[in-house]
């Protein structure tokens, strides 16, 4: 039913956690999903001088494939520049994990979730 | 935003795993939610004699209300007959965990998934 790679992550899934809301240089994005009521929080903590991501946290309540996306792109966006991780797509994440077309909202919710963390972050400085 | 014994479940889910599909006195259920399109499956183990329920295992790739539900489902059947535990309602299920209505449809994969568990147990006498 699932790619291997959404089993992977999902039973491994990549930076779990939390970030410090407060500190200046991190950003938190909380969206939620319409289609079925998940939610999901991704917090980036970006190097004010570079603009380069360097620590990214998510948690989420979201099914297995929410859960694999917003693993996924958390390893997509360690390291990226800000302004390239706004460009993600969700399409990108969803081609990369073989989603079904029943979850691309999944994969849609880790796209809202970084674009809300960037532009919270955007919006402290 | 969730009540602490969702939180509870889902992170200590009960009985989750799987029994032995081919074993006469095991019922499978697998079935969906159209409303998110995730799947679980449900299985119970049945004493031929007594019609009781004396283990159940669960699996799904749904979001925590979904994990919390099936959980929370597999303790309330357990020891119960297979005619009792055909009557739970998910009502029932999501006023226990106060879940929210964005989330019925999670606690509704739940009872359709004991239900055909059940309906896939006495198929097979
Ligand atoms: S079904 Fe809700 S995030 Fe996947």
């Amino acid at each position: 039913l699932y790619h291997p790679k959404v089993i992977d992550h999902y039973t491994h899934p990549r930076n779990v956690g939390s970030l410090d809301k407060k500190a200046l240089n991190v950003g938190t994005g909380l969206v939620g999903a319409p289609a079925c009521g998940d939610v999901m929080r991704l917090q980036i903590q970006v190097n004010d001088d570079t603009g380069i991501i360097e620590n990214v946290k998510f948690k989420t309540f979201g099914c297995g494939s929410a859960i694999a996306s917003s693993s996924y792109m958390t390893e997509m966006v360690k390291g990226m520049s800000v302004n390239d991780a706004f460009l993600i797509k969700n399409t990108q994440i969803a081609k990369e994990l073989s989603l079904p077309p029943v979850k691309l909202h999944c994969s849609m919710l880790a796209e809202d979730a970084i674009k809300a963390a960037i532009n919270d972050y955007k919006s402290k400085r």
